[in-house]
């Protein structure tokens, strides 16, 4: 038997059916999100979450004349669904598949491309005063935002601003207390309060000057169409609060929002986790971070952990649940997160910032005028360095060691395995007088007896792993172990060395030195830019010295990266064994 | 006779005044502050606007021990006469003396470095959350923020973490209605109401879970005593709102406060600005923007002009004034400035986005995210580019090369002159179809007749402006102007060849194959970071072409520059005249 929804390849076809056909349709578009990341995997709660808004706002909205964002963008399956990606939705998050964001180039529908939180107000307002200065008056513009993301700080740059405006613009505030993990903050008790009908009269949105309206159920179709059509008619800045549930339609992913977010594999009918085919193998490089500082902070009392919003996708939680005083969840709030750990090295702590790379790039200035200009003691935890996979381009943290290396008193390091992690965060806590960023991937080590006695790394050195006669390889950071895995593949071992170089800064000069003498071809790899970046570092070090030898750059080219598998994206960015490999033989 | 202020070397001795005498004292103070600023120049309005404050807090609390953060830092200079630097103070702002904002290393009273705005929440906190691990019950921790910085993102962060705490924080809010320009916003439109009494019972900052009192007047010296001395037994986070008037107790500065927020040299009776021996001369790189933005926004009405609260700085103000609404100060607000104009140009404007070099360190992650990943034509006007001067090195705008030049799709643009500012102005809005930063200095340009007709240039091209026979000189930006007035002055010029690059992305790659294989020395030279730059692309390129030839880089050095003139810390960066003068003759 047909299906709604085997009908509706665009909101027209939507806009066919009737207010009281609409749950069923909800239904089934659940169904159908369920059943594709049970076996695709993706991100599943927030789109659960927003199928009703997703629907009303689409029945209600003349979508795509009118501009539809949704802030993040990991809870827009259901938004994709409707507007014509239904067919292809099963190659979400896969190489030259659909994106898991909106994404400007998929699709008109898609009016902004998200995947870093809290940028929709900013961009729907500079949408609706475009429509203002181009006499579009009846262009509406739509933002949903998370009541995590609109306690970030750009977002009330963005309302603080929307509030003296006259644009019309409707901000759905999407309130299910949670992000990734549980919301925190003084906002995020307001709402409580608000839902609960304790707060007190005046509202803190109608403080900014905003049409309040709300709460709503955001489960409730008729209601949620009846509101959102009369605020249509209402001109300027308006906020819509809604309350959803993330995970809703699927009990376990109500139950368990967290793990839910982005469930992998899971039974479409039950909801249970399917496990992994589990043999023993080597950590996750978050759960080495997790444990390791964990294992410091108990001896080391000045030690403490921050983290903003990602307790548990860099598993700082682990330090939460044990020594709750001293691990910091700021919320979406990487700049607080950055200039606080400032505040407390002033004091003689000793403050682990755990920031995802791609992150980081929201705290730049914090880091450079809080923190290395005053030369405190932050160790920056960076977390997701290097291609990321399927979350994309918005997501892979490849432009660090580029934008870090011309900062002043930094220190850069990239430790090649969980050992090298271990170590790293061992020597920084004993005290370096300095700030350092520690770069490490997302996902698997390499070692399974990872958890050794840690002990002492001198800053600035770097390993010969290997001696060779001809070829020198210098690589920084995990990528280290396929140029080892290569040596162990290829005939020509002996002519080949390499070289770990842990720090990108300070650089091990006297090795380099010796290296760019006695080697004929020099190669640098590295899972980074390639402008700007360590193999950068090598060549401007060998200018420096009047050396005057050619060096190859393995590193991430000048260009975006898509999303795909890390192993596809390597090869797409020529930083893959294959290539390295050809370029071996190439030259032996 | 005596003034009280003479006896005053440190709060203690403050201590030692009753109340009443007080008022007195600040009579002094003000007086001592409008002497020295009335002839060595610096931030004058901020500073007479809290002296009352600053005598109050430091009767009030135990400074240093007590921890006490002046935020955005240019309101300090009562603080640092009552701090034990009143004899060095008319050394502000000169190299090697004492800085214009409050700094670490220069005396303890100074609890956190400032000069970019909103971080004394962040930083207050994570000093505060430090004594309590620390068990330091007794320790108070104090922030002092304007209205202005308190609307800008970051600050938003640190309130909302502060407000679920229980930390000993307090934040005075100190409400004068204005930054360096006008506050704009929601949020100061609010305050204004409370300020009339007209806003309703609950208070935004209560919304936010913070004990709020006021507003009370910020010149009453015993009911700002009484206060403080309330709140200090108060636990917890807390906010007082102070009501001041900027300039306070300089008519002039009173009536002008943009002008007179650093009003240059002026008689110190009558407030009077005292003209600059004014020849007429080359303008300012700011009002060749201004002036040049009106000019083509009258032609092209797709141009909309964006700044993060420097109107006045950026000369902004005169599309402002002309075409008011096309033309939008957002507040201190980078992040939102940004990605509103990235939400601008997907409906066709053509956004000129003005921003300090400095501050654009705060929207880095927009710009790679909103704008270049989506390849959204934006137009950054990089103003404050390279050495500032006096500002120091919370200000410099030494990094932007190096930190842009790693993000794809982004065109990078240092015009040498006025008319090339004007030109590559020009060329951006007929539509390049990318993001482009073009980026220039503080300060006057080198042309009097800079108003000439445009023409469009060639992205990427490069020009001879001297042919030579041995070295050639590569610059980008006005620095190149220093190359001419040296080939000048010297009598080696027959070997000298000079090439002007304005476009550090992409680079003239025909033109530096086609020098580097021409010339036997090759140097560089810019104003910013020698790690990453320009020289280092210059570098990338001929080490990936397989060029064996060495370049002299010259830039600013991997350190953090301070204060002083421009000529002087153009010295010290070893960019000057006669740093490279040597250097040629060492080589010729």
């Amino acid at each position: 038997m047909d299906t709604f929804l085997d009908h509706i390849n665009s909101p027209a076809d939507l806009k066919k059916l009737s207010v009281h056909q609409l749950p069923a349709l909800a239904k089934e578009l659940r169904t159908f999100i369920i059943d594709i990341v049970a076996t695709k995997e993706g991100h599943l709660g927030a789109s659960l979450g927003v199928v009703e808004l997703t629907i009303a706002l689409h029945y209600t909205f003349n979508t795509p004349e009118d501009q539809l964002i949704w802030d993040v963008g990991h809870q827009a399956y259901g938004h994709k669904i409707l507007t014509g990606r239904k067919e292809i939705f099963e190659t979400n998050r896969q190489l030259n598949g659909i994106s898991g964001f909106p994404k400007r180039e998929e699709s008109s529908y898609d009016a902004f491309g998200t995947g870093h939180s809290s940028t929709s107000i900013s961009a729907v307002l500079g949408m609706a005063l475009a429509a203002q200065i181009q006499g579009k008056r009846e262009q509406q513009h739509i933002a949903v935002i998370g009541d995590a993301s609109i306690a970030s700080g750009m977002a009330f740059e963005g309302l603080n601003h929307l509030g003296v405006t006259d644009a019309n613009v409707l901000i759905v505030l999407n309130d299910n207390a949670i992000g990734i993990d549980p919301s925190v903050g003084a906002l995020k008790k307001y709402l409580t309060n608000v839902k609960k009908r304790v707060a007190k009269d005046e509202n803190i949105f109608e403080c900014l000057n905003l049409n309040y309206s709300g709460p709503i159920d955001g489960h409730d179709l008729q209601a949620l169409i009846t509101e959102l059509n009369q605020l249509k008619s209402v001109p300027g800045p308006k906020l819509l609060h809604v309350i959803t549930t993330k995970g809703k339609g699927l009990q376990k992913a109500e139950e368990n929002q967290v793990v839910y977010h982005a469930p992998g594999k899971f039974d479409k009918n039950t909801g249970e986790l399917i496990p992994k085919a589990m043999k023993p193998g080597p950590p996750k490089y978050q759960d080495v971070f997790g444990h390791t500082l964990v294992e410091l902070a108990n001896d080391n009392e000045k030690i403490v952990g921050i983290t903003p919003a990602m307790p548990t996708g860099s598993s700082l939680k682990y330090m939460m649940e044990k020594i709750p005083d001293r691990a910091f969840d700021v919320g979406i709030a990487e700049q607080h997160a950055v200039t606080m750990a400032a505040g407390m090295a002033t004091q003689g702590l000793v403050p682990f910032c755990n920031v995802y790379s791609t992150f980081l790039q929201r705290a730049y200035d914090q880091l450079i005028h809080d923190v290395a200009l005053q030369n405190l003691p932050v160790i920056f935890c960076l977390d997701r360095a290097g291609i990321v996979g399927q979350d994309g381009p918005t997501h892979h943290g490849v432009f660090d060691i580029a934008y870090l290396r011309c900062i002043p008193n930094l220190i850069i390091c990239a430790p090649m395995n969980e050992i090298q992690l271990r170590n790293i965060m061992y020597t920084a806590q004993l005290g370096l007088q300095k700030p350092i960023a520690i770069r490490y991937p997302r996902g698997k080590g390499r070692l399974e007896h990872w958890k050794r006695p840690m002990v002492k790394m001198e800053i600035g050195t770097s390993f010969e792993l290997k001696k060779g006669n001809k070829i020198a390889l210098l690589s920084t950071g995990p990528v280290g172990n396929t140029i080892t895995d290569i040596i162990e593949e290829i005939d020509s071992k002996d002519m080949i060395g390499h070289y770990n170089f842990p720090f990108v800064k300070p650089l091990d000069q006297k090795r380099l030195a010796h290296l760019l003498a006695s080697y004929e071809h020099i190669i640098t790899i590295e899972d980074g830019s390639s402008i700007g970046g360590f193999g950068s570092a090598v060549v401007e070090f060998a200018n420096e010295n009047d050396i005057t030898k050619n060096i190859k750059i393995f590193g991430v080219p000048d260009e975006f990266i898509p999303h795909g598998t890390v192993e596809e994206l390597y090869k797409l960015a020529g930083i893959d064994k294959q290539t390295i490999k050809e370029y071996l033989a190439y030259i032996t």
